[in-house]
């Protein structure tokens, strides 16, 4: 089945958080593909992992990137399709740097930012999930599931810690 | 015709930044509602708003908020809708502040978080078209045309400089 | 008895620090109750357990939270009572995300913020003394004799300095 | 009529902020006192207004400053009441220098910190109010009619906007 | 004569602050050709640009770029030539997000970042001028003249200053 | 012999980085005296110890503290003698908290501060040697063979550099 | 009369806020000089200036500078004068480089560092009186006397606010 | 082989990080001279440093410094040729006070600021292989081989997590 995202990020030092996101996209059953590209050091290899998801027919990218984090603009600048930019902690700066880097992006090429490091990277699948849903009510009863299951989850420890 | 996306924020105080959302959208001809309810000082309006959107169709939040923006997070925790979140300078403190209360959320509640101010207000517009465009071709058309005017634009400023 | 303080944070793994809450409040003889729920994966069961804390005669609630902390400003919108905000350390951002998503409420509905961390943690447990201090003056003897007990070990700690 | 809540602020520079306070502590009909002194330059005068409004019967200590914003921790390592802090803008640094200051006090001795600037100084009023509704079930009820009148006038506001 | 060097910016609101650059340069008897094109709204016309300049002979290219500040570094990666980043105040948050985005290039494309702003604008020029020398020894004399004038400047100010 | 340097400092926890300051005032031979006192947990502890200290005929007085660092502040509105600011780490903020407390002064009530941590901590010790020398040439001499041991000692392991 | 304390920065920028600082060395009665050199662009004209003030009998040396203010480091790493640094804004990020620039001194040599700005050019006049004060007892009287006149000041402004 | 870059460091804890410039300078060929020599405890050494690599025929200087990174302005101010600055991790402030005493020089002075940190050494001696490649036309050859490597490295990676 062809992917409906694409989740690329610039090293594969960034894989341990970006696994996350596969992870919950799995959980979703969306089906995914995962590639490493730099926007610096491979540019070209970049635009053109880009092309073949789209003639594929992804529906999101979600693009992981540390430091001076320009991977997730560029791709929204090649791109109509939405792009999610997780900042990922690369440098002494907390991922600051990362975070700036891709959210303030100037007017006409949105990157939609999400946290930075792993928090980001779980939302980043679920926010991949809440736009396709768009078009695949499937999706709806899926997100629907997730969030019951994680108020659960918040009640059963919730529940342990009254017990003690 | 039934709005498909609705802008919401805090405060009046906010309308002269997020009327650059209102007037993208406009020329995306994607229908929209515009909505002021805080966060904190009508909540239970603010959900009865987002409850309202959702039955009338709408497929995209966008909400603009400064200081302490829970705006968009505590939407995001009452619907399933994909939500972009605006962070506006409304502090001394540059807008850091909203831009930090907006997209740090914790993992299972995304908001796709956008610059701050209006280029972030401009930016969630397009982001908006993008996602509804997943189901409605016709816009990956007009995106397509709103891009190519931009590099016009670009072009056309950057002829004047050689005239010079 | 019936807790006079609702200690409330939003995850368990900020239950390490929101324990120095409890301990303290346990030194001043003030009976407390400690729940678990998310301003944002949980929002109507918070409710819930704002307004039953409510009825059992709640003076003060204190809400640990971190990354885009909206917990104690979301509750602070559902209640009349006094809200004390502890920021928490949940991500790479030191607190920092956590400090300004709590302080930086807009005007008309107060957070009592507390300095990020195992510090506030305690401060918001003596604040609380303080405030209900207001109608039960056993509570300013308490207080005295907290001063008194941190002044001595401070003599103390000094007077071993002395010795070396 | 003895007041209620001590307003002090380190310089008269800071009395337009400040003046919020004062006016919805009015609106509460709060009895207040306003009295501008430094913790630095006039530390001793400090220490007398506190224990004047002491023993005036105050229940709530607001207090306002920039910059290594002392102020409030100084006074609130030497009265037992609850002391709010608001931080000012009052160098380059746009009160984050002021907020720091005060919000991370050591345990011990709390400050009750709100935002900075003018969202703050509004907020100390509230905030005053709700702890002195623990003893005055009077204020509670203003409390409430304060907030539907903020409801209202968002309401009123967003229905300006429908008007458009 | 074929420009040396290349001064490139995203947008044209950027002129007057890039235009101390040109105005150094040409002090330095340095040919420059100026133009504008974003990284994001008009990536191909970029690259068309820089391609162009490098087959004209350019030594150095300049750019600077304001908010998520992508342009110097998606050129670093698509050229050989050295690329000194200036970044630029363009958004609420004082220039710190292009200078984070610029300066923080991950291993394997560097930019030589410069100061915020008009500081960093001439000092880019002197930076190239600096560049350039290595292989016209000419620009040594010269570099070395505009120094004395500094020099001179500062001890003019300071003589007028004696004389007060 | 009557101590000429007051090290204070506003917990024991701060004692490892303080003692560098005492290290460095024994290797001037400058006697000192090192005292253990909150500025806001013993503030009149802390008032009598400026006091004696001053009656002894001390010269400067350093004082370190952490968070919300009131100690150097507070100290210098009770005393005429230089009061030098040791910035210390003592929360998740790095000492940002700390450096912005002590260095942000009011104007009147001036306090010298020194590097966060470690290295301000030595040089605390410097500067007060430089101060004490003004009215004690002996320690010229001492800060100039200070000086040159410094010199020396980066020579020494520059030299090592070489023959590796 | 032979100056006590050299006031230097690096640009005649500069001048009015640093006329804040001889103002009130003015009213203290301590003869100064004031120069502008830059540690940058005349660094050996700056050496002069030391070394010629160190021969005149200064006592202290004040250095205001902004952006990378390296001017107060310079010149306290070519005397052992105490050396207070006056954080300048000069850029758009508030002062905060300058700051960081003129603090964080490495171990070995200190500079005093004062607020950002004018409160800060005010406090290192007072600061030099209290060092110079440890040799001239006069200076001790005038200190005293201005802390007297500042409280009054605050007593008397405190005055006409309770007139109102 | 005379030396064509200066690698110089102010200390020899800054040494682990500065070899990684040396490191990649060597894979370029390119003949280095490493030196340490504090901007502050060894200033005259330093220049005499500057001086010595100037005359046998250095064509880059890069300077590694940490906390008030001095080192590169001050010697940026002794030479005519491009000088390199690496800002490093030495304090709790996470390296962004070198970076701001680095890349803030004022108008006249520029030094080419490259990131925080590894990342930052790495590149500077790229950096410095593009400058010195505008009269070394090999050194363009082993620029190209060296992006190529880092490209094939990427996708090397990216076969891998394919394969997985």
């Amino acid at each position: 089945m062809n992917p409906k995202v694409l989740i690329i990020m610039g090293s594969d030092s960034d894989l341990p958080v970006m696994e996350e996101t596969a992870k919950i996209l799995g959980e979703f059953e969306i089906p995914y593909e995962m590639a490493i590209s730099s926007a610096h050091r491979t540019p070209v290899r970049t635009l053109e992992i880009i092309k073949a998801a789209e003639s594929k027919g992804a529906e999101v990218i979600i693009a992981g990137a540390g430091m001076a984090a320009h991977l997730p603009g560029v791709i929204a600048s090649h791109t109509l399709l939405p792009v999610i930019g997780v900042p990922l902690e690369a440098s002494s700066l907390n991922g600051l740097d990362a975070l700036l880097s891709i959210v303030q992006m100037p007017p006409g090429i949105p990157v939609a930012t999400v946290a930075v490091g792993k928090a980001g990277a779980k939302n980043a699948a679920i926010l991949a999930a809440q736009i396709i849903a768009r078009k695949d009510p499937k999706l709806t009863g899926r997100l629907s599931d997730h969030r019951k299951r994680m108020s659960e989850e918040v009640e059963e420890k919730a529940g342990k810690l009254q017990k003690q």
